[in-house]
């Protein structure tokens, strides 16, 4: 079975398509663009939204919930905006189907036109900022900490699972602050927890920093990013928070009598991340076998397969994977992940052989799997392999039953320890300071990677560069070098490099 | 402030509304007929999932994402099921706005009309039924146990905030399965989940059993429900199980080879609580100084308010107050809440009078009450105060602060008992037998309540009765006893008695 997973070095895209469809991960559905997300990928995202919402919720946010629906003039209401969101939108005209008179089937009834059109929410700033003028009255009300998880849509013409599609899942914060200082301060907070969440849960190394201007949210003053390397050398962004300054405010009519009596307009951020996380993990980490999982956000961290072929070998040893399995179950409950059991399956399935199940789980991303025979338990041992080391090197043999539990806690931190640091060493390998645009078309095609490259800070150079190159600027990374330089296309001054890719 | 509150005496219907939107849980948004979940609304949903979601998981159920969109001619398949779903809805018909060219503002593009139209889900058996044809093989592939929790649109004309409302959050469960008799399992199975989390969660006691015929879900062959009485003696229909038979699966030609190598349609169930149950968490418990919350769904389970004139004195008393803040936060996780740790505010606000306070954490249910002064501290002690409990019985006074802790878990679990006992004995006293159509109509005025009464089992009857009394059928009593009558309209035969009640 194992050739029907295209090598990452045959065709990358194929492979993430094959991954994703065979790990049953996610599908395209009927509905042009909206995917199925299955369970196995659904429960990647559940530890996902669970590590990321108590982040939030410790830095003194709370979650609400805001209407689907965004009546039109809502979205006229700021500039930028509508010229981001308008033009690719779901739009609800009518509120009833009705027998076709002319024949079967269903029509729409043009009795049920709606007086004024609503579209999908494709971000809730309108609908949030609408709401909050009725919220805050004083600079008592402030600031609002508030999160919406919740899916979106945006009728995108390319979809790409996980990456890509028309609806999609995330969440959204929304707060309102009565300084600048302070919503500046909270977007590089959200920023941060963005970058601590990418690293010590996805093992995903992100370069963190301002958007340039023509890559930034439709309506924000600044958007901050984190932005990783995929193993195809093309950069995913992965996670935005944006400065928003008194835009919608001001859109929405948002006013406080500050602490000395004037009234004053309230200061924004959003910021937001989505189900587009597991696209990148899968690119960072999973290979030609399938996935590779960090153990802290893994479905299930065990498979324990037990081996025999007569039948009294069959009930010790199936006795013997669930007494471990038990042990591994009551393993202590730990903040390392987020106060859940270990999950444990117990492949006891008739009608497989102990390869294909090998086979599977590793395809599955099981981040260590226990084989137990009859020779093991004469022992009262068994072999333990680790998804992510190749080879000989995975396997740890002979390892006492009693120890397994403690053997196994190690092996999940080792490899979430050990993943995240051969992303950055593979990253760091395909980060590059470039210094003339020859170099620069050069590099971009082959290795690829992170470029880093002077730029004199326009527009028009960036948009020269993404036409001739297909790169564009991912992010002015916060902990740049003071270096003066000059812009590799124009020649022009530049205050320090900037880092460019070809992105997803 | 507390005239605000209308009484329940005067006005059920406007106390329901004023303690919604004082105790900030929800309000109605600008587009018509959704709500907004405000942050202290949303918690309580929080609560709710996380404990139904542990329900099912044990259960072996897996969370799936499937497209908030129905293409139009899925809805067409399932021939009651088009009935009840087709004729209030929201419908997708286009996918872009534009400039209008005459003005300003936006306008719908012609050009973007979308060949199918599309449904914003109000449930989704199509969608999933459509999907499960490609994931069901085999025999071997089942059962597919699969919830999804997600926002549903029904284009509801009378809306009430959390009772019935256009777009609202929840649960669907969708299962196939080999055989009817499986399936019908599973249907009791969540049945019996749904019946313990209302009394072990909510605290509110139900009757479970199936739905006439009238009443049932449009595609069913059958539909099972919770049914609890409020504080007003109206019915409130709290979930639903639905037995499904093979209609789904021969709407989409679901079929597979069984264990014989026959090829059969496969059996299913759908399920669903929603944001409709908090609704019902209020109607059950709270009164007219506000919300009263089982202590398993309470947001906020303890506020400490410190009590100081002085200066010196509230230096004191703060510190005391965040001491026993975390002793209270570091109790130990327990089963009981979902290994969540105990919420604790300490009130430190200076603008506000303790007497301010106490009145505000009533009104937003907090399960107990710390009162901690000057006089207290001297000797060591505190004032405790239960939510559900009237005047003085609600207070215990002096208690050591090293005992508060203990105390106070023993009160939580005091409260959440005597809740459901409570409910219980309401809705006892508020159930009746009646044995004549007159007798019928005389108590469903007055009291009200859940009236057993004897019926033919027509439609029609159900009918007729709905129309001279408001009262409909809310079900069939799983443990009814076996107590043939004659129905109190017709006077035809009946084989024991239903539960009739004006409800929500």
């Amino acid at each position: 079975m194992a050739d029907k997973i295209t090598k990452r070095a045959d065709d990358y895209s194929q492979w993430y398509l094959d991954i994703v469809n065979r790990a049953e991960l996610a599908e395209n559905s009927d509905v042009r663009g909206c995917m199925v997300i299955r369970p196995h990928g659904y429960a990647i995202w559940e530890k996902m939204q669970r590590a990321l919402d108590r982040m939030f919720k410790d830095a003194g946010h709370v979650n609400a919930y805001f209407p689907l629906f965004i009546p039109k003039r809502f979205l006229e209401k700021e500039a930028e905006h509508v010229e981001g969101f308008a033009k690719e939108c779901a739009v609800v005209t009518h509120s009833r189907l009705r027998a076709d008179p002319g024949g079967g089937g269903l029509v729409v009834d043009p009795a049920s036109r709606l007086e004024e059109e609503l579209v999908i929410r494709p971000t809730s700033e309108t609908i949030i900022w609408n709401t909050y003028k009725n919220w805050i009255q004083s600079w008592r009300d402030l600031p609002l900490l508030i999160n919406q998880w919740c899916n979106v849509v945006r009728w995108e013409m390319r979809t790409r699972l996980f990456l890509r599609t028309a609806e999609f899942l995330w969440q959204e914060g929304h707060t309102a602050h009565a300084t600048q200082a302070e919503a500046e301060e909270e977007a590089r907070r959200i920023l941060e927890i963005y970058r601590t969440f990418a690293e010590d849960w996805m093992a995903m190394p992100v370069l963190t920093g301002p958007k340039s201007e023509g890559q930034k949210f439709p309506g924000a003053i600044y958007t901050l990013c984190i932005e990783a390397l995929m193993q195809d050398c093309r950069a995913l962004q992965a996670g935005t928070s944006h400065f928003l300054g008194q835009n919608f405010a001001k859109a929405f009519d948002v006013q406080f009598p500050n602490a000395d009596g004037k009234r004053e307009y309230a200061w924004a951020t959003s910021w937001g991340v989505s189900t587009r996380l597991i696209g990148g993990l899968l690119m960072t980490h999973s290979d030609d076998q399938g996935l590779v999982l960090p153990p802290r956000l893994a479905p299930i961290h065990v498979a324990i397969v037990p081996i025999f072929k007569k039948p009294e070998e069959k009930q010790a040893v199936l006795a013997a994977a669930n007494r471990l399995a038990a042990d591994l179950r009551g393993f202590p409950l730990s903040d390392w992940l987020n106060y859940e059991p270990l999950v444990v399956k117990v492949d006891d399935r008739d009608q497989h052989r102990p390869g294909d199940k090998f086979y599977e789980w590793e395809l599955k991303g099981v981040a260590v799997r226990v084989e137990l025979g009859p020779k093991d338990l004469e022992k009262n041992a068994c072999v333990l392999a680790r998804r992510d080391l190749p080879g000989k090197e995975a396997k740890q043999m002979g390892v006492p039953l009693a120890a397994a539990p403690t053997r196994i806690a190690d092996m999940l931190n080792a490899m979430q320890t050990d993943l995240l640091e051969r992303a950055r060493k593979f990253r760091d390998a395909h980060s590059f300071e470039v210094n003339s645009y020859d170099e620069f078309k050069q590099k971009i095609d082959d290795p690829g990677g992170f470029l880093y490259a002077h730029w004199n800070g326009t527009r028009e150079t960036e948009d020269q560069i993404a036409a001739e190159t297909k790169a564009t600027i991912r992010c002015i990374p916060l902990d740049r070098k003071k270096e003066p330089g000059k812009c590799m296309v124009t020649g022009k001054p530049s205050e320090g490099r900037v880092v460019f890719a070809r992105a997803y």
